[in-house]
């Protein structure tokens, strides 16, 4: 699994290595909050969903740390300790969400005192844990259905069982449709700079015997003209009440191509990856990584040492260039505001 | 110079190994078809114009190994000789345009004997490569008007130096529009699989001082979507009689993405870049290359083992995508096919 906690109190997080994948499937045993944002950052776990859980774990980390036995105390100090987790990388919602799940559980345990209240903390991470994998479920049962027999779907990054806890987003889908005997192909984006189609999604895909065939990002335009995909479906680090939604860099694009080609666009989140508290993409903080990762591959220099890089990690596709959400409370159409309001 | 010949007769080609760069500043001495043909396929020499240059060399060295001394006996030999340059890439017409044209200096010269008709190809090359310079500069100098002063461009794959014998040809409008003292800024992208954007287009505008931005090919949407580009520039591999225009992959998508978003399209091309000889994009053949180039990078494997890769080098962009041409004939508006067929 991507991301999950080994052992009582005293345990720790065990993550899966993303960055060195394919070639290497090493596990990380993280212990404490410093090596976890390093691993958030660096993204040895990646995926709006996993890094929400990761995150959820990391305040009971967190809590370790703390000595205080006044309840209140403990609290504001655990507050504290984890804004710096919450806000390791800004623009997936589900980060600083779980982190906030984690601080209102121990509130509500406060009462029974600091050992009880450390107890309620990893449990709730754990419930959470599970909460996702039953949302990954859920939203590969509903957009399965979205897929048809003989289907071609585009998809851009990874949106798997690496990306949550359970067989993922829009990945799920494709799982589930294939385990239902669908025959399904799916055209995998690369996905620049870091690769996380080439080397993540097409390794899931391949270990599960799913057909696919691994393109660069902007291939995806040829292969919509030739009429040789039914569907975009992707994931979502964001998406606002209006339903614009934030996702890998590239998915704009995509949404663009798509609308133009007559091709379906799907987005695929659970509840968690919906941010209410804000009404617009426009509000939705655009991570910028270092330029090193545009200006070189695979650890390797290839443009000139002082070529200047502009590197958002993130795009905002609006709602308008969305075909529908599946989400683990069933698909979504328009108007978006509406069924984001009434059902999530 | 990308591609130049030094000596008479028993001279060779020389070109600067495209490859290595901007790592390192290779000049290859080629003294044989075989070298040439291996120097073409991997891309040492690339570029539209620029292979046509090399061919168009290519014909002089492939005669100094036909020892006949009948001119009709000599030239049979030499067409068979030359097929294997002209087909060495199967999508730019210009290779082939320029062996043909080298082909055709040789029967014009055919009556006055072998020597002489020798003499004549390696003089039709020559002159062949000062009337791609000439070119490249006309096309700068018209293509330099569009630009304003302020302006943005974004542009794909290399149109530069390397990529002809001259300035370039959409890098040449920008070169020109900077000489005459207008401010201007690239866009670059990278261009994946090989990057040519990052290594080759970065390079040429740095040496230049000319500012600009290296992005992923999958971020011109954002970069257009915020306003802040006024026109993609690209160059072309071969144009059909209604203006269908074959490039590096990934053109056909950002002519989509310019179309959705209002931002203007320009193809720079010289004549030798047009095919008056097939109607429309669709008869144009597109190269696919080894699967290799998409599912790794500079020897490293990026990519599962067994990932299944699909690598066109070249796509199509509509001519209803297009704004308009910018040739060494002047700009080409619309309607394309017509303006083609008067001023081609």
């Amino acid at each position: 699994m991507s991301v999950s906690w080994r052992g009582g109190l005293s345990g720790h997080i065990r993550l899966i290595d993303q960055t060195l994948l394919p070639g290497r499937e090493k596990t990380l045993a993280i212990r404490d909050v410093p090596r976890l944002i390093e691993a958030i950052r660096r993204l040895r776990v990646r995926g709006a969903p996993a890094i929400g859980v990761a995150g959820a774990f990391g305040v009971a980390l967190a809590a370790r740390k703390i000595s205080a036995t006044d309840p209140t105390v403990f609290l504001v100090r655990l507050r504290k300790a984890s804004a710096a987790i919450a806000s390791a990388r800004p623009t997936a919602v589900n980060l600083a969400w779980a982190v906030e799940e984690i601080l209102r559980a121990g509130r509500a345990a406060a009462v029974q005192g600091v050992p009880i209240l450390r107890q309620a903390l990893l449990d709730r991470a754990l419930t959470l844990s599970d909460e996702e994998r039953a949302r990954s479920r859920a939203m590969g049962d509903a957009g399965a259905r979205l897929i048809r027999d003989g289907g071609n779907i585009l998809t851009h990054c990874n949106t798997g069982a690496l990306a949550t806890v359970g067989e993922g987003t829009a990945l799920a889908a494709v799982f589930r449709a294939a385990a239902r005997g669908k025959r399904v192909h799916v055209w995998v984006d690369e996905t620049r700079p870091l690769l996380q189609g080439a080397r993540l999604t097409a390794w899931e895909l391949g270990r599960a015997g799913i057909p696919h065939t691994l393109i660069c990002d902007n291939m995806a335009a040829v292969v919509m003209s030739a009429g040789k995909v039914d569907a975009v479906m992707v994931g979502a680090d964001r998406i606002a009440a209006n339903g614009d939604t934030a996702n890998k860099i590239g998915t704009y694009g995509l949404s663009v191509l798509a609308k133009a080609h007559g091709v379906k666009f799907y987005v695929v989140a659970p509840v968690s990856t919906f941010d209410r508290g804000i009404s617009t993409g426009r509000q939705i903080p655009i991570e910028e990584r270092a330029p090193d990762e545009v200006a070189g591959f695979a650890g390797k220099r290839t443009a000139p040492r002082d070529a200047r890089v502009f590197n958002p990690a993130f795009d905002v596709t609006p709602a308008a260039n969305i075909t529908a959400f599946v989400t683990d409370r069933g698909i979504l159409k328009r108007p978006f505001a509406r069924a984001i309001r009434e059902r999530i």
